[in-house]
């Protein structure tokens, strides 16, 4: 392959955690302006059909391999877009664009590469429900396929004794029950068992639920793939409301170093 | 002020940190939908004028005033928008109408509130720059005018110390001069010092700038409070790309956990 066929253009789109509504004017236009769209298939469902454009759904789990193909289309000179869930940077699809890019042919370095971002979970669950995320905090995977066990508790243990609120990302799945429990009473070691903890499942999509519990319930509220869990800190607060839901937020200024 | 009169609206929208490019379509609708135009006259500016809203320019440093000011308009039963750069959530707006609201007029709970979320400023910057929070990660305002300086060392020390990417928000202000460079110097006490660091300014504007620099270098980096730096963990990756800006990004997966 010669330099001069590496005029390909990938654009790695966030499409926002639900419908239309939290699609940017950028992605939108990423969309429209793309010759091949790829990504796995629920995602590439949500993209409008447009005439002239070929459409390449994949799997789950197939990251790697999804980042590859979108990669080698774009090397022969066109004009591609990788859809992305959320935000294709936080624990999607643009850290697995640049792996391929590292370790795959030495022309792709060669092409123009576009992330172009989108409203990840954490920040459209944390609108539903007020600001947890109004101070400090981190925001982790609690994926073991692709870290272990012992780092994940190491970095939970890190975050709650220093007083960061936390968003927890694929919490749970099939393949792992009882890891989000464990992280849960990992929790409590640091944590009062008042912490208000907010689930927020399919924010944006017709069965969106978002629920306020405490640290103390969270292990026995039901929560799966698509559902995006923030543990609040010791400062985070709960408003009740009459006829509302109650707000949740960390309030930006804070007097004390806790214990 | 009884029952009957708390019909009002307040939305807290996200404008992103740039241009129009990074509104979402909520966010437009939102702006469009508001008898009246709360926030910081650097970010009113850049919505465009419609007939029939009235506009309430404040100044920055204003938080609790502008939250104040924006809940009594709503509570006449206006639709009121207040707009935040990047996303409300995130270091900006929203967690300062939550305190007015706890501690403001009792009938203030009974306002239908809308958080409509926004590309906070580290996403914006990783996009431009590859997938730095490809992994675990955490966000910091260095900021002390909200809390003690001795609860960021904490805080800097637990998050380099786990292996968190680290997002600083705030870095440099006229009235906080050596802050950043004492961050910097703490984090270097777990990080190597080729540890890449991005630098990113304006995103999104005409003065846009990204850079990237090593741990060893950041201190005598330009910085201010239109500055977002992402300092990497252990993990993080930069790929040379001849021709093009590098792409720097952690990876998703961790084999082992570092000392």
């Amino acid at each position: 392959m010669n330099q001069t066929t590496m005029t390909g253009h990938l654009a790695v789109v966030g499409l926002g955690p639900g419908d239309a509504r939290y699609l940017t004017a950028e992605a939108e236009a990423a969309l429209a302006d793309a010759q091949a769209l790829y990504g796995y298939g629920p995602y590439l469902d949500r993209v409008p059909m447009r005439a002239g454009q070929s459409r390449h759904p994949s799997d789950n789990r197939e990251e790697r391999a999804r980042a590859a193909a979108a990669l080698g289309h774009a090397a022969q000179g066109a004009r591609v877009a990788l859809v992305s869930g959320g935000d294709p940077g936080v624990f999607a699809m643009a850290a697995a664009v640049c792996e391929e890019i590292e370790y795959g042919p030495p022309g792709w370095r060669a092409l123009d590469i576009a992330v172009v971002p989108g409203i990840t979970a954490m920040l459209a669950v944390a609108a539903r429900i007020g600001a947890p995320l109004g101070h400090d905090f981190c925001a982790m995977s609690l994926s073991d396929n692709l870290k272990p066990w012992e780092l994940i508790e190491k970095r939970l243990d890190a975050a709650a004794s220093a007083g960061f609120v936390i968003a927890l990302y694929n919490p749970v799945s099939r393949a792992r029950p009882w890891q989000f429990g464990a992280a849960i009473e990992r929790l409590r070691q640091y944590l009062p068992p008042s912490t208000p903890v907010v689930f927020g499942r399919s924010v944006g999509r017709t069965d969106e639920a978002v629920t306020v519990v405490t640290l103390e319930a969270a292990p026995t509220t039901p929560a799966d793939m698509a559902t995006l869990v923030i543990v609040g800190s010791r400062e985070t607060r709960v408003i009740p409301r009459a006829g509302h839901t109650p707000l949740v937020y960390t309030p930006r200024a804070i007097a004390e170093v806790s214990a």
